[in-house]
């Protein structure tokens, strides 16, 4: 399949580390002019929703926004509202699971957690705002073709309430000091990651040129299967890693009696299960061509990354 | 101002103890339809969600869409998805409000509040998922001219977030035990409690024709008025109406030395201000004719409310 003709000959592409690079920084730069200046009144609250969402994150989610848009070749302008949008919903998440009455945690990205360094009244106004400011985010004028937008805007939500991420937390909660069996530990991952590491994919290639029904279901199938890659990865990680290379609390999951892959599985069956995972989201890859190359390499930095 | 001529001559319009009664009723029975099934995983977080929106509201926010509706002759599909939208927003942030970091209270609408009847991991979740629904609702497919959706999209975004109600919850909390002056008690409230109030009166307009500028500016004054004077009565009640008339925590306010417009002005120069509020969101509906009924009264209802 060749590229559209519509992409001019390029240069060689740079190199994946440099371009994980320039796509982190330019997000980074994107989050810090769309969040509120920190004096903004309420300043407290607006310095520590800056405080949740800038410096430090993998942003594995605008990377998989930025990727998946070299397959519909979208315009820069659209992936990196999008990527905000995204990021802001995971930054969002990880702020409301710190607190003490969900996971009780402190550390995050190797800083105190929100509730920690402010205070938790303002913690869980900070969650709320980073959702509502998502979404303004991705409602913006003159994104591009309003009904794509609309569709971008039910995807996001979707993916983020109580048939999503949010729901897949809730999961979570319930099953602690459960055994569940790979069917309902899938079902709890599909929600609690896999739904918006799906979202970022889909809403990267909506960013761009229509796809065919073909694409669009394939690209689904590697959406899913990496979001639950990137799970298996990160519950190897949990019980393989230290608290210092994580940036955040290790092992917690096994202390907690949470069920991962790993306590399912066993560690060496997990890693065979998210290679095959591996394979399966390449494979699904398959009919992009050569525009598929940054997701192809991405999907390697999620099964390798150490923290 | 005669009324549109797309609008059939009706017969006598119903008082407006029936109106109301209707309007309750029906956002009443879409947002059940809407909320997702008791029964759908994962269970106890779409119970909370339900407990926690249906049965008891006032509806004052969906009044104010309907009432706001007939100004532009909207049609009721599109009045309904707005006024559940926004009564979505409304719903989360008291369940967020009344967690154990915030408010701290037991008692809302005569019930025990969210995280009392589950529990409090629970509560962020239901505050979290009605969030995203709320956006997930108003972004929906063949709502109407999109370009106007995404207006609607972005009103209620912006109204929800930093800049709007959680930004006013946020001063609400940073002038715990401090006494406010005038400008700065109404600042918390223009965004605490009338950024909403505005955002449902703003809705109800655009879910119909469009307004001159200088309907739309009218409206705007009323929306700010409407929504002072929705605050100054609550601190009002807070101070002279029972927990049980009230069916949330009477006398909180006090009790948590916030500042109110009672602390502020006295009781009695607290009811003048709120009737020259009255006054002033009436004069402004002047330019829209017959067509304000619905909004005199319900300004009226406000008023005179008991709860």
């Amino acid at each position: 399949m060749s590229a559209p003709t519509q992409v001019p000959p390029a240069p060689a592409a740079p190199a994946f580390a440099d371009w994980m690079r320039c796509v982190q920084a330019e997000v980074e730069a994107a989050l810090a002019r769309h969040l509120p200046p920190a004096e903004a009144i309420p300043a407290r609250l607006h310095q520590a929703m800056r405080y949740a969402s800038l410096n430090g994150g993998k942003r594995i989610r605008p990377l998989l926004v930025f990727a998946a848009g070299e397959l519909t070749a979208a315009p820069a302008e659209r992936l990196q509202i999008a990527a905000c949008a995204v990021e802001l919903i995971h930054s969002y998440s990880l702020v409301h699971d710190d607190l003490p009455a969900m996971d009780d945690d402190v550390l995050r990205r190797g800083r105190p957690t929100c509730h920690v360094e402010f205070d938790e009244a303002t913690a869980l106004l900070v969650g709320d705002s980073l959702q509502a400011l998502a979404f303004e985010l991705l409602a913006r004028k003159d994104f591009g073709e309003q009904g794509r937008q609309l569709e971008m805007l039910r995807l996001l939500a979707r993916a983020s309430g109580s048939c999503g991420m949010a729901g897949g937390q809730s999961i979570d909660l319930e099953a602690v000091g459960k055994s569940l069996n790979q069917p309902e530990l899938e079902l709890m991952h599909a929600l609690k990651t896999g739904a918006l590491i799906r979202a970022a994919v889909l809403l990267g290639a909506l960013c761009g040129a229509a796809l065919s029904t073909g694409e669009s279901a394939a690209l689904d199938r590697f959406a899913k299967r990496a979001g639950l890659l990137f799970q298996v990865v990160d519950d190897i990680l949990d019980c393989t890693a230290s608290t210092a290379t994580l940036g955040k609390t290790a092992g917690k999951d096994a202390a907690a009696e949470k069920p991962t892959y790993v306590s399912l599985l066993g560690l060496e069956r997990a890693r065979e299960f998210a290679d095959d995972l591996r394979k399966q989201a390449l494979e699904a890859l398959a009919p992009f061509g050569e525009r598929r190359q940054r997701l192809v390499e991405l999907t390697g930095f999620i099964t390798q990354r150490k923290f």
